[in-house]
């Protein structure tokens, strides 16, 4: 008998219809002799409508009230589904993240999750129940609801296989699996069998957003096989697991993140440990930097260049602003219309030719590149927004070259 | 400095202005000192929305997952009041059912309290919070959500009322108190500004459907001053406490049940223990029964005329249909066209006149009484379900005659 761990996103659940589809899967899934641990996520716009019923009452919620509030959203779909999987006649059980024994700590609406203590899951299944499982949420030490931030509940799936010690785990979306590049951009974006850990990693970091990036990195930690695949059509989806056990691709995929923004610091004396108290002061403002170029300015200064995302802009500035003048650099500028494009795959340290393939097909669509940054299985470039659809394209292009009879 | 006990049903905390409206009585209670622990239904149609929900995949679910789908309705109401009163800049926190330490049976959707332990509650309070807590539900002991059935708030403000020694405990709701009769069909009906447990307790059980009776129950045990009021208007409402401290009126309030049928089992033997057997095969059963009149019948032979809910009616006639052959009577029938009409007042027991008042009302409105039942504070009669409203009419205006400058 296999231990398989099933997630359900929001939009696989989101009626009726949909939960009968989903109770199919899990059925099906037990019917062949496993124990089935399901993770759920809440119905469709759930969670949204309950974000708009709080700004009503309140713009800025505090955030224990606000876990409070969106936890219900799981309590509701999980006790739907066990309903459904009831009406097929299935022994089932629906159990709240703190009764299958997730304790997070205390960061109301992005906890970490600090243990996770099945043994009711336990007990249910050698009842041989089906186990639905609320994802996104625990407590914490307070006994307080808490949830764990967008995309939770893919790491609740795999924080249950990892403690379980699951086969498999499951992670059913809408799409069919991790992709060479968008489909809905690029036609002929093929869908990847087998990917490793760290090159999902660098494509969920990069912003393909199939796969939430904590979940990914546990299951590497743990070494839990995950597949990513559709709930709507019965089809094989995405493999990931580790590096070693598969042929390594040339490149996986390529992957568009436009929620950049670029940072210069000009005329920065050359004095040494400056850049680094620069990028200190950042990481304590919680603002993670990525690509950094350092260019010679004029007058023996340096320039520094860096990105950061979007949403960390504003507090990017107001702490360099002020201190830009204290180590005597002359001005620190951002420009928000950039992109980032990467391509992402183990092959490429065996295989020196990649990056020059990358650039080729830039400069064949004329596209200008700004900043590079590359690491073992990865080339990422900065360009300016309007080229990145048309750049991911290019690139795919070239690596993928469109096949007739596909 | 005060601890008050207030409870707001689902219409009173049915959308944003409601809750704001409430929020306000909550934090005006509050800043005028006194220690301020709230109890808060589902808002509006949450309950009925979600039991749709549920028929929609599964027309039996089970009754473990119901309560498990139906406890996130309060989560999500309390914490919305609570970000409505951390708006009002207050202090606040909301806690879930077994948070708050209820304990229950394990009887799923209409368990019963064993059990409060308040230090999360004790331990907020002594930060100066105000504390929300979700009505009507708890956990059993296999730490499974639980519900307490139907207007199972009001028992669960009692409850902390009586285990935290409040000074009051306010239950507010969409009406201004308790009348002598149904404010919505008798246009001089009065509202009672203070009455006694028992004869609340007479009238909730009877279908003035104001207060839980389970809650009433308790506050007499544990002696809690209940007061009933609207959250609409902010004049007093009434007052429910122990009968010594009050003067006792004539009647309190008259009350229709139009939710029984009258069963008769014909010719019964007139043999000693019959009527107790088939009293005690319904009780099995969970049958009660209500009033109950023997006759004489032919041959010797007895009639037993008795009231049931119509809840329990199918139960009641396949308990006894097979029975009635066994023990020698002729025929079990029934007839649900019959409704009940009760007066309640602790001052009946000291004024014989009460009953005859009563039947000469309706007399003079030529209603012909089927059975009659008293006991110290009550007397029901009853009725034809057609004349139900006018008999509560003429009653009502036989002991609160109509006042023209009222």
């Amino acid at each position: 008998m296999s231990l398989i761990v099933q997630k359900f996103g929001g939009s696989s659940v989101a009626n009726a219809d949909r939960l009968r589809n989903v109770a199919d899967i899990i059925t099906k899934t037990y019917s062949q002799n496993n124990d089935v641990v399901v993770v759920v996520s809440a119905q469709g716009d759930t969670t949204d409508d309950l974000i708009a019923k709080a700004k009503e009452v309140n713009p800025r919620p505090s955030k224990r009230e606000m876990d409070m509030l969106l936890t219900a959203g799981e309590q509701m779909s999980a006790s739907l589904l066990a309903m459904t999987i009831e009406q097929m006649g299935f022994p089932v059980v629906s159990l709240l993240g703190w009764q299958a024994g997730f304790l997070t700590d205390t960061s109301y609406g992005s906890a970490r999750i600090k243990r996770v203590t099945p043994d009711r899951i336990k007990k249910e299944l050698d009842k041989r129940n089906i186990v639905i499982v609320t994802g996104f949420q625990g407590i914490n030490r307070y006994n307080d609801m808490t949830t764990l931030g967008r995309g939770g509940s893919d790491t609740s799936a795999v924080a249950i296989a990892a403690v379980m010690h699951a086969d498999l785990c499951q992670i059913y979306t809408d799409v069919e699996g991790v992709y060479t590049a968008d489909p809905r951009k690029i036609k002929n974006a093929k869908k990847i069998d087998v990917i490793s850990y760290d090159e999902m990693l660098e494509l969920a970091t990069l912003g393909a957003q199939v796969l939430n990036n904590r979940s990914v990195e546990m299951a590497k930690k743990y070494n839990i096989e995950l597949e990513v695949l559709s709930s709507y059509n019965r089809v094989p989806g995405t493999i990931v697991k580790e590096a070693t056990k598969m042929e390594k691709m040339l490149i996986s995929g390529i992957a568009k993140d436009d929620g950049v923004a670029r940072v210069a610091i000009i005329g920065v004396p050359d004095r040494p440990g400056l850049a680094f108290k620069v990028f200190s002061k950042l990481s304590a403002k919680n603002v993670n930097v990525d690509i950094i170029l350092q260019s010679i300015g004029r007058n023996g200064t340096k320039d520094i260049s860096f990105t950061v995302s979007e949403d960390h802009l504003q507090a990017t500035m107001e702490v360099l602003t002020p201190y830009v003048e204290q180590i005597g650099a002359s001005s620190v500028v951002y420009d928000e219309d950039v992109a980032k494009v990467s391509i992402v795959g183990a092959g490429m340290e065996t295989h020196p030719g990649v990056a020059a393939l990358m650039f080729e097909a830039l400069f064949e669509s004329n596209i200008n590149i700004q900043m590079i940054s590359t690491s073992e299985i990865k080339i990422s470039v900065l360009i300016e927004r309007k080229d990145a659809d048309k750049a991911v394209a290019a690139i795919h292009n070239k690596f993928f070259p469109e096949v007739v009879d596909q």
